[in-house]
């Protein structure tokens, strides 16, 4: 692979390169303080100059995807009214205007700093408006829970335009902490800034995790790498394990756009001993497990609001379903509209999912309910493989350790799992071909 | 000296302590949410306990100086409306009550925490009032400037009814950090602590460091020293130049009653190239320089206002005077109402101090005005020696190294300086027996 040279920035760069671009925008655009500025470009350090620079100018970041199509840009434009966009062309020329002094030098925390869109899984995106009061309660949360040392070094290689990549931008100035920034996600790459530029922390999902310590066939990571923040959903536990093993001291997080990131996280002392927990809601956040099992946030962290909708009322309701322990330490199961009913049997789809995983010829599962005239939904399973499989072999393994009604009746084995760019697989997807 | 042995709590204890003491008081006051409770104590557990139980109570704490005649705690107690008053012998009567729901378990960052009467080295003291906002935010702030290690431990040596004190058990359990508490400030035992019991974190005023390092004849201190947190007003050149050759990371900071605790502070970087200055306001927090000089400061821990005064400004006025230089470090001289003011020329104590305190025989200086009926005042010094001291001598060690109107005209020889119980030299005092 062809690599340019890495671009580095001192704090006091950024802060020069950040003006700078403020005051480009200040001559070429007439963009308003409140008003709202597309994002959509790649991770870069245009990127983060640029999320600085709209600070300054006291306008409200909407992170658009690289992913998605023109038509869902067109949609999310107008959903966000959005004043300007930038993109990767419009950023470099914001690169050597002479520096000025900016528009804004402190902020309001009540005030609007970015609206993004949820991933949508299901559903249109809605745009989630985070305060900056958001944005800070989080990142110093996440201090109280992570600690910060002067040789922490945290890595960006989730997309920029997701919270948990925004909110390691935000950290890094809060903390006064370098930041390693990837464009996209590369196993090699991740391992090789871990192994020699003195990563510490690195914030990924599952597939990441998995994909990393394959590339280095588990071989042990360094005592400098101090916390891998987990996060993107529920993850197997022998992926837990695995990683344990390899000495990624790996925390799993939950966390939502709709909460600037983190609402509870594993802290270093309880890794091992509350494996597959997401650990104790962050400082100063509540949480509360509803009668039906949805998860419910309160706290500093909490989007006001989505746009175009009410504010919210006292406790945010999530859509994901879970409990919490005797010790107060929560484990999420499934999003709500994931979960499957069958003949008025609950079945988690993670719980079936880790079985699936646990078998040695499996590599990714993901299970759903599909509408069966019979029995209201029934269970079926997408997979993709690691080795040769002998599918009644695989039922047998699951009827061992799964009730009869959470064995998948109907199997599909792809290349690999669709999922959306946060790597959250995509179960509406599945569904939607199950169902035709 | 005879010590009993150290009392060990972890925070699931304190935690139970805090709730059980909790309990008692509601079964034995009538103490109603917002009412303030008077805590007359020295540093031990049952103080720490009862800050703790007294915020589960919804009360709010008055810290009552141990040093106080019984005059000035009733004019105290009245000024603060107390509802009731906790000494020594009420906490030892608060233990072994059973452990019952506590009637708060989250509060609200808006209301008072605790009143805290300023140490009033001139007038009457006032009651500054801090919020639990106040108090968090300070210690949020101190966290982002020193950082949290995961081995971290502070030492409180100073009185917990002053707020240096009381911020370190807030922070204790903000985060989740061990404290070793003593009695009272012991040089011998401060240095056995740091050597022996993990200490990385220690509060001082500038009298106790300079006794902690005679008392180890500068015998270096361990790397797991990580910073000395000097407060109390500034400090002399040469002390924090010994401080830093013994391998103590002295830190000055620059804090206030009502601001609880630090304002502005060194970072560990900075401690050697900033020598003298407090350091960069901490992160949400603005310092301002007067047109006169006066250092103003703006943020979330400025204390909302004092007992029965109007709400502070926009800007609180500190009563201190300082510059800030060209990168944003704060310097601070002295108490504006300390400046002298010879035949129209201004004469900053702390200069003078320095250079008298520059001298071998110098131990400790205090530089104050006394009316002068050609001069308007004329500059007077109270030294106290750690050597043989020719007068005339001293005068020419001053005038090599001062102008001329700087110079003491009149010397005063103590056995020690009177200070007050935070180490803060009581200038006042010294004037008033120069003046009668």
């Amino acid at each position: 692979m062809a690599l340019s040279a890495p671009e580095r920035l001192t704090f006091a760069e950024l802060d020069q390169r950040a003006d700078a671009a403020c005051s480009a925008m200040l001559a070429n655009t007439s963009i308003q303080v409140g008003q709202r500025v597309g994002l959509r470009a790649p991770n870069g350090v245009g990127y983060v100059v640029a999320v600085h620079a709209l600070m300054r100018l006291g306008a409200v970041l909407v992170p658009i995807s690289t992913r998605l199509s023109a038509a869902e840009v067109d949609w999310l434009l107008a959903d966000a009214q959005v004043a300007h966009v930038l993109d990767e062309d419009q950023l470099q020329r914001l690169v050597g205007a002479p520096r000025a002094t900016p528009r804004m030098r402190s902020f309001d925390l009540d005030a609007p700093h970015s609206v993004i869109y949820t991933s949508g899984t299901t559903g249109r995106p809605k745009g989630a408006v985070l305060t900056y009061d958001n944005h800070w309660s989080n990142a110093l949360a996440s201090m109280l829970n992570l600690g910060v040392q002067a040789d922490d070094v945290w890595l960006a290689c989730l997309p920029l335009f997701h919270v948990g990549g925004l909110a390691i931008l935000l950290r890094s100035v809060i903390y006064g902490m370098p930041v390693v920034l990837h464009e996209r996600f590369d196993a090699e790459l991740v391992n090789a800034a871990i192994d020699h530029a003195g990563v510490s922390i690195v914030s990924v999902v599952s597939t990441m995790l998995e994909r990393m310590l394959s590339a280095r066939r588990d071989r042990p990571y360094p005592a400098s790498l101090r916390c891998v923040l987990l996060g993107g959903g529920p993850a197997p536990l022998p992926l837990l394990e695995r990683a344990l093993a390899a000495g990624a001291p790996v925390m799993q997080t939950y966390g939502l756009t709709e909460t600037a990131s983190q609402v509870a996280t594993l802290s270093p002392e309880d890794a091992r001993r509350k494996i597959g927990s997401a650990g104790k809601p962050l400082f100063g956040t509540q949480v509360r497990i509803a009668d039906d099992g949805e998860i419910l946030v309160r706290g500093p962290v909490v989007s006001p609001a989505y746009l175009h909708h009410e504010p919210r009322g006292e406790w945010f309701s999530t859509g994901d379903l879970g409990y919490v322990d005797g010790e107060g330490y929560l484990y999420v199961h499934d999003r709500r509209e994931d979960l499957i009913v069958t003949g008025g049997e609950n079945v988690y789809p993670a719980e079936v999912e880790a079985v699936l995983l646990a078998h040695s010829s499996v590599a990714e599962a993901a299970v759903f309910g599909v509408p069966d005239a019979e029995w209201g939904q029934t269970v079926a399973a997408a997979i993709a493989l690691r080795g040769p499989l002998n599918v009644e072999e695989l039922r047998v393994f699951c009827r061992a350790r799964l009730a009869g009604f959470k064995v998948p009746r109907r199997l599909v084995v792809l290349e690999a799992l669709p999922r959306n760019a946060a790597g959250k697989i995509l179960r509406r997807e599945l569904r939607a071909a199950f169902s035709t």
